[in-house]
């Protein structure tokens, strides 16, 4: 036997409570017993993404899904968007946009830099017929964290214009107040910090992007969403919901609820911060830039003389730890360390510990212990 | 206590097996342990649903976002397609078309009709420019099983036109062979015969459902074939998928596969003639007819005098069997009792006893025990 460890920034571990109350017998999902766990988990959703002015809408399909239904949902074909991105994911919204005939205007940074607003607000000046702008806030191929409040500032002065945010792997890792920063359409993906298996995604809408929707003539059926709106007022849903994963995200907004939105978001920084500190003690540089570091996920370079990607299966087969490794140009460049959802001090020390025994058997040179003494004292602190 | 039976046709009884595999700790989709999970779910799949020379692809969402691929997939706007339906089921496919812009005609029946294929026939015969035919197997809202392999030959003679069948309800109920008929398009969804919880749907894609993708202009993304058949070469997915689902999936093929799907197939002919039988034998009359039975659900009039809400009300609260009422102009008119996926002969003697007590409950005049009394005849046989 081999214990194993996921710390991979989704799918994220889940809760024996979760995985559980997925395993109950299975219910009808036309009955007062799934109203009730409709209820529960669009109310618990709500506190999550910080909105009381949005809707909350939720598909059984993955996050691209939900990615999806907010360029259908907002658009016409021909419409100016802008999409913004410095990774791989929000790379995938410049290709939804594209293949639904969007006018799309591409802001692209490096991986390793933050998305400058101010270029936002001077491509919205020379553009102000632009229909929406499309911004990751957490990108998982990066680690890098855009600043989505101070784009929701700007956005905020076009009243035609929608913002867009991927927060899929923010939501539950870092702040993201959907109404105090004017953000129209946030979306999430349920293998991610709310610690479900994967097959939910869930949108907020707010008035804004309603308008947005009733010009929109984009074809949509599954992903329209007028259709679950209308279905919400009845606690139910237009097509049959994914009954086992929304009784156990009721679970875990359960557990999100009784720790609180501003003690998660702590937590994670403070784990983050315990990883990062631990990898930079080990000699190893950071990959995301000083001035925009997410706390769902830490990327690392693999130092000099090292396999990047044998350093990942080491971990994984010899110790159990499973991490992710770099994206397309950083296959093998970068390593990915998760600490997004069900995660504590023990799960950092654990990958840590993992990293420090096989970057010895890779024979970089290094001081052991040296990492968990760095991550020790962030997690007293 | 009051132990609970789950009698309706979708979400089924998931067995135990199945639920617990569900629960296993996550794992990361892009490993090898996840691969082999792939590998196994699309060859049975491929197994269940008869085909060698279709791929199977599968999605994380609901039965109706595989219906919506195969419009999406399929057809440009403007397309003729033909929507032959008997049920609110076949009427969605109608919905989706018209959703996207094909230029739909409808064959409409009533809901106690069967499809005739001599219509579909006599379409195709003065429109040789259409591009689809769309029909649903098992009609789950009215019990009706349309005779897909006369299409099939028909359909077949047509190079540009494509047989697209929804088979949610009748995969794994009814036999429906996808090489041998010419099905090009076949779908189901995980909450029926495939005896999983909802959030999976599947779709078979025959080489002439290929080429009407390659000349497809329809907008497309999350739901994009070529996508999921480039990516099913590395036994992966395009996106995230949906993990435990999968993995519950892999469990309930094995099920399947040591039972045999000719063995599956009669089961469900069995079980649904008890229930036919037992029904008939309280004096309630069938809904479907004769020469168009499937064996997925049996909707059954509710008697004269007796209040159809009200008794699937009783059956629920006071007896713990949950069956489903009619839908839409049948709503209150009709029960439908489901056998779809893990039912056995005592599912069916514990639906008609709970029917039986019910009954008699409302002030019904039946012989007790006579609908158990036909039902055992047939299980015995």
């Amino acid at each position: 036997m081999q214990k194993k460890y996921l710390m991979t920034p989704g799918p994220t571990p889940v809760p024996s409570e979760v995985l559980l109350a997925q395993a109950r017998p299975m219910i009808h999902h036309r009955t007062p017993d799934f109203n009730n766990v409709v209820r529960e988990c669009v109310s618990g959703l709500k506190y999550v993404f910080q909105t009381e002015l949005s809707d909350v809408l939720i598909f059984a399909s993955s996050g691209t899904g939900a990615m999806e239904s907010s360029v259908v949902n907002c658009f016409c074909a021909g419409d100016k968007v802008l999409v913004c991105y410095n990774g791989k994911f929000g790379q995938r919204m410049q290709l939804i946009s594209e293949a639904y005939g969007l006018d799309v205007t591409v802001l692209e940074y490096g991986w390793q830099q933050v998305v400058d607003p101010a270029d936002i607000a001077a491509h919205l000046k020379a553009n102000p017929d632009t229909r929406g702008v499309i911004i990751t806030q957490s990108e998982t191929s990066s680690g890098v964290l855009n600043d989505v409040k101070a784009v929701g500032a700007i956005v905020a002065d076009y009243n035609d214009c929608v913002l867009i945010v991927d927060s899929i792997t923010g939501i539950g890792a870092v702040d993201c107040k959907t109404d105090e920063w004017h953000l129209d359409v946030v979306m999430t993906g349920s293998q991610k910090g709310l610690m479900l298996p994967p097959g939910l995604a869930a949108v907020t809408v707010s008035p804004k992007a309603w308008k947005a929707y009733e010009r929109s003539t984009l074809p949509k059926f599954y992903f329209d969403w007028k259709k679950y709106l209308k279905n919400l007022e009845k606690d139910t849903t237009p097509f049959t919901p994914a009954v086992s994963l929304m009784i156990g995200l009721a679970e875990s907004i359960k557990l999100m609820r009784e720790e609180g939105i501003e003690n998660i978001i702590t937590r994670h920084a403070r784990l983050a911060e315990a990883t990062r500190k631990g990898c930079e003690a080990l000699g190893l540089e950071l990959f995301a830039p000083a001035e925009g570091r997410g706390n769902a996920v830490t990327p690392v370079w693999v130092p000099e003389g090292v396999d990047g990607k044998k350093l990942v299966s080491l971990m994984k087969n010899k110790h159990g730890v499973t991490i992710a490794g770099g994206q397309d140009d950083y296959t093998g460049r970068i390593i990915r360390i998760g600490h997004l959802g069900y995660f504590g001090d023990f799960d950092i020390i654990t990958t840590l510990a993992a990293l420090e025994m096989s970057l010895m058997e890779l024979g970089y040179d290094f001081e052991p212990g040296s990492g968990i003494k760095a991550a020790e004292a962030v997690l007293m602190g």
